[in-house]
């Protein structure tokens, strides 16, 4: 049986970057970019006040002015700043010709409407006023290819006009739930049935890591049923089919992903829970499909979907194949672990203000005990092995 | 003026949790609960098998078995085990009465299609079964009152039947710019103009922390377009005006404002960049909206929103109105500091795998570098005062 590293590294083969496309700037928050993006403009575009003033020569000693003018921000200014005149500016206005600085409102004294009367000392040179091209200049690369946008790059983006930009798009992940004793969480439950969870819960997951899902509902244990829900899944990106891996079902799953052209790469991997992780790829017509069988019970898909196909994602989206970085903390009560595979436990991790972890593990029935999961806020990563742990002890853990 | 403390400490007072109403599972990701969620149901809501194998009863000492049934996940079985008979059952199937362990179908060996050999050892009572109840029973507390619901949260909804959930809503927020000079990124730049970047910034760095924008555009500098605008944003939880809190402007806007029963809380705050916030509040007919009135320029409005805005839509969202946690970070070069207000200074944060943070203060500008801002994941509180620090020094950070 494969070791989770090693099941990584075959995952991290296949999962490469997305085509890249244009997209609404409103749309690209969170994805990478596939372009550098080179100003064509200077920021700003033109000498800009930063204050509501006026606009004087500072070489200039008249103590009075005469007000020719007012520039609010989106004006323009007519005239020019000659020896005894000023023009009164708002801040965001472009600085008149003639004009050195910029002299605060509040220094300064109406003598009349149409004359100011300035302090005995005026400001220096520059004062006030944002020049040109002083944040960067037109033909300035301003953001680098495969940055990871977030709001105030979009805000650089906006500025400089790119209203579409080219990125590494999200992926597009396909959610179908199989098996005959799964119901709608609206239902009530005839004998033998249970409500299908996981199906809003990687929806929820994707949207959290910013993915855009594809909800197929669930697909009972029937060929043709199966084979309509999984043809519309692989034109996804990503495929995630949850209890599908049983023998059961498995019968009829596999051979319906052999027939519609997905490759197995690996089928169970040495980690408890998620034991029965089932992966494999399409490729048609030049679209890849990755294929994830998670396990049947949500905590095994939780942990699966943690481990496998988040950093898949991330790769899909132009970055490294990365998992979560792994942390180290320090555990505030003991640990026990038996048995041959490493086990991820759900732990509460708590932080100081110095930014060490320590890290609880908490009381946990297994895999099917959804309920401890919903307590925790990390998995400790404890190798395969009969041990105890003690108090103090440091763990790697990784955050829910 | 006041400091950055008072500041938050009138905004707290005033940022209380919306009402509480029910949402469908799909849209409850992020919020929090409203009421506490107690089961109608026990987990699992019958024994049953979490292998592929047989059901027996471990006292029988039968060596073959003769094959009764088979029972499916989402079946029924109609049969009993009884002595010198087995059922066979898959992952996730109801066990039949009278047994009391699964034989994983490994261990087996078909003798015909109807017996079955069994191994030599026999598993122990209980093995492979998962009981009734054993995660939960019915009428448990299941989720707490409060609880910020993630994706774990919403398979635990799922599986006791919530489809809808009674929760603290995310706020809504109306996101409105104001300046003549403004143009949407998509159009050219005339003289005196530039780019509206704080919306397409705010819009994204709502959706970062789950608030629901609503986008009213630009208004220009004119009573009727501002007045109108404004009012389509009281409806809102927030209203985040940008650009409106300089003089030239907000002779219009606060009166507006007034006119439009908001009183204001605030005006300026002792920090850089974003002195210019102005805060107030309207309640009218039981709805309260919160009105952040932020700079111009996008630097100021960034870290205005990672300072008030977030923590308020935290607490909206029914959470304690908290900054993002104060985290200490140890200088990698050294930083100066020069005038009375503190400093919000863009940096970068590195992190170690035992999680303590590095802390490169960047080069920056001011408040108009935004090209600064995109290059950095974080900032350093430098409190107010003239002074250098050395490489080493710890220092308040916030993650961006």
């Amino acid at each position: 049986m494969l070791t989770v590293f090693e099941a990584l590294e075959l995952v991290a083969q296949s999962a490469l970057p997305l085509a890249a496309r244009s997209v609404p700037l409103g749309e690209a928050l969170g994805t990478r970019l596939a372009e550098a993006i080179v100003s064509d403009i200077d920021s700003p575009p033109f000498d800009k006040s930063m204050l509501d003033g006026y606009a004087i020569d500072v070489q200039d000693s008249s103590p009075n002015r005469q007000i020719v003018e007012e520039v609010i921000a989106g004006g323009v200014p007519h005239h020019s700043v000659k020896p005894g005149t000023t023009i009164r500016v708002m801040t965001g206005a472009p600085m008149p010709e003639g004009a050195n600085a910029v002299v605060k409102h509040e220094d300064t004294s109406l003598m009349s409407d149409t004359t100011v009367k300035l302090p005995d000392t005026l400001p220096h040179e520059g004062y006030g006023i944002f020049l040109r091209g002083s944040s960067f200049h037109a033909g300035e690369e301003v953001l680098p290819a495969g940055k990871r946008l977030r709001s105030i790059d979009l805000a650089l983006l906006a500025e400089v006009g790119c209203g579409k930009v080219e990125v590494v798009p999200h992926p597009r992940v396909a959610v179908l739930a199989t098996g005959n004793e799964l119901v709608e969480c609206g239902e009530s439950l005839a004998p033998g049935q249970i409500r299908n969870s996981n199906s809003p819960m990687l929806v929820a997951a994707l949207r959290e890591v910013g993915a855009t899902p594809v909800e197929l509902g669930i697909a009972r244990d029937d060929p043709g049923e199966l084979k309509s829900a999984i043809e519309t899944g692989l034109e996804a990106d990503v495929l995630l089919i949850t209890g599908g891996v049983s023998a059961g079902v498995m019968d009829l799953v596999p051979g319906i992903l052999t027939e519609l052209g997905v490759t197995k790469v690996f089928h169970k991997v040495r980690m408890k829970p998620g034991k029965p992780l089932w992966y494999g790829v399409r490729e048609l017509a030049g679209h890849r499909t990755l294929v994830f069988g998670l396990p049947g019970n949500p905590v095994s898909t939780l942990v699966s979907f943690v481990l496998f196909v988040k950093p898949s994602l991330t790769a899909l989206g132009g970055a490294a194949f990365e998992q979560s970085p792994a942390l180290r903390g320090t555990l505030t009560t003991s640990a026990i672990h038996r048995g041959g595979r490493p086990t991820y436990h759900p732990c509460q991790l708590g932080q100081a203000m110095d930014a060490s972890l320590s890290v609880r593990p908490l009381p946990w029935r297994g895999s099917a005990d959804l309920a401890a999961l919903t307590r925790a806020n990390g998995l400790i990563v404890l190798p395969a092995g009969d041990y105890e742990l003690t108090v103090g002890t440091a763990v790697e853990v990784m955050r829910l």
